[in-house]
């Protein structure tokens, strides 16, 4: 009833209405006590720590942190289709990491390259398409693509838990982005109807893209040249790059997040940085320091220093998928 | 007084109300009315041409369109003077374009290199520097810089009409970018308080970026890479990577933005392209196929062939700056 009555308030603060708990599938532990307590802070008008809407921006890591990724990332197996398809064509490839994993089938090979490896796979077989025939491809693909182990559409695989914070956040007046290692062009055509995030808030890892007019048409093509790897270090830059604006909120879920949850936090005024930690092996899975994929380490050590908040799934969350 | 209630009357016409004129500095030519019956046909729920709002992109270029480029690109008096201060250290410079040019004074040198050649400079002068420390500088200077012919600020030398273009596309649930070929981080400092365009929605050349740690604290630092020159096949190029959508109306002034418009245009639905044709040289500039700033060469026959709107600066607007 507390946390009931506390929303109740910063929703009474913020648009003036009624409202119930914004965030049902959050247990009432201190993960959702600090959601709650920052976003009434920065949004309650006359407060010290007050935030103007237009500067209240949140960026959110999304394998791994807004949906699953395990046991690989999803974005591989769309890409594993098209490098076999491929390969005929790329004898090179049997010598060259991480092409000559995955044509073995050896998944953690091709994962030993971690998201720059993925992202090398992603922008090879992506190049000579153009923009609108890889959404077109990747459109079709996310329609129908299951989970290998659930059985469930990826697009179900998100955390309600997350959807949740995103409609919260947004509610108030937060624009919310993702800052993902995944390729910008694979997310940006289903971000808005699972995340409810347009494509121009959508920050990844990018390929090169040239303009053509090809047969009287203008169009413009995937090159095989990289633009940005959105992952560590890159983050911080991805995020000046298309926003032009240090996050005020951040949200991740491995060390590729870590400098994005630095670069969020090192900033004036009040700062939020939240990782979720997957500890949650029967309902999700459970990895962090010594995993492949979505490695959590530094990342842990430095939340407890410096005080973010780390979700504990399997205590913080009542609920996992929608 | 005239502007503030004019922007109330654009949002009131949006909400069902009797409105004022939107734009009272466009005269009632033909320009006016195919701005009026686009945003009309593309608004009206129910038309067939109806466009959602989330689909409602509206691009423009910055020097020509929104605000003056004569006697040379605005950017160039800022970077100008950072040439000179750093020459010292560049002995190399002496015989390198367009740096050469610049240092003998000889301004049509510089030009001659195109919005290419100044975003060299631009890049080679603010490498080493952090974004924080850049933008301070480019915010002070912006406060106090002044046209060198009409010694009024920088900032003043804005068009009127085109402001007022602006808010009737926003009251109309347009989401209006500058996708121009200066640079992104000289643009974002004061792109929001004189044309009410937030940072993110700024897409311009840009440069390379690299984060780092320096003495504990989170920096981003510009580099002398160069990731976009946003200008002519780069302004599609800088639309997909930053938006990921194709707009459905496009504003320039020159060849540098040909192929905006045509990627614009080539879209399914309605479409709008406009280019402001500089004919007036009493109350601003006239100039076009032969000019080395914001040449309108190529532009002016495309336009003409395919029906695009061409704003005639002396005959369309009866006010050119606030």
């Amino acid at each position: 009833m507390k946390i009931v009555s506390l929303v109740l308030c910063a929703g009474l603060l913020s648009a003036g209405a009624v409202a119930a708990d914004p965030l049902p599938s959050w247990n009432d532990t201190g993960s959702k006590q600090a959601i709650i307590a920052f976003v009434d802070r920065v949004s309650t008008a006359g407060s010290v720590d007050y935030v103007p809407p237009a500067e209240r921006i949140a960026t959110f890591d999304n394998d791994g942190t807004l949906w699953a990724e395990q046991p690989v990332y999803f974005q591989a197996i769309y890409i594993a289709d098209q490098v076999k398809a491929l390969a005929p064509r790329h004898p090179e490839w049997k010598a060259e990491e991480p092409f000559a994993s995955l044509l073995k089938g050896d998944m953690k090979g091709v994962l030993a390259g971690g998201e720059a490896g993925l992202a090398k796979l992603a922008m090879a077989t992506h190049a000579g398409m153009t923009t609108d025939e890889f959404e077109r491809s990747v459109s079709e693909w996310i329609a129908t693509a299951k989970h290998p182990g659930t059985g469930r559409l990826l697009t179900e695989m998100v955390y309600q838990p997350m959807l949740e914070l995103l409609a919260y956040l947004r509610a108030n007046e937060f624009k919310t982005y993702i800052v993902s290692g995944g390729g910008i062009e694979f997310m940006r055509p289903w971000t808005e109807r699972v995340y409810g995030i347009p494509p121009e808030q959508v920050v990844g890892s990018s390929g090169g893209l040239a303009y053509e007019v090809r047969d009287g048409k203008p169009v413009i093509v995937k090159t095989t040249g990289i633009v940005l790897i959105d992952d560590k270090e890159g983050k911080p830059v991805g995020i000046q790059r298309h926003i032009g604006r240090r996050p005020i909120a951040a949200f991740g879920n491995s060390d590729g997040d870590l400098q994005m949850l630095q670069w969020t936090t090192a900033g004036a005024g009040p700062r939020f940085a939240l990782y979720v930690h997957h500890t949650d092996a029967e309902r999700e899975w459970a990895y962090d320091r010594e995993s492949h994929i979505g490695r959590l380490d530094k990342g842990l050590d430095e939340a407890k220093v410096r005080g973010w908040t780390v979700v504990d799934m399997k205590q913080d969350w009542n609920r996992i998928h929608p």
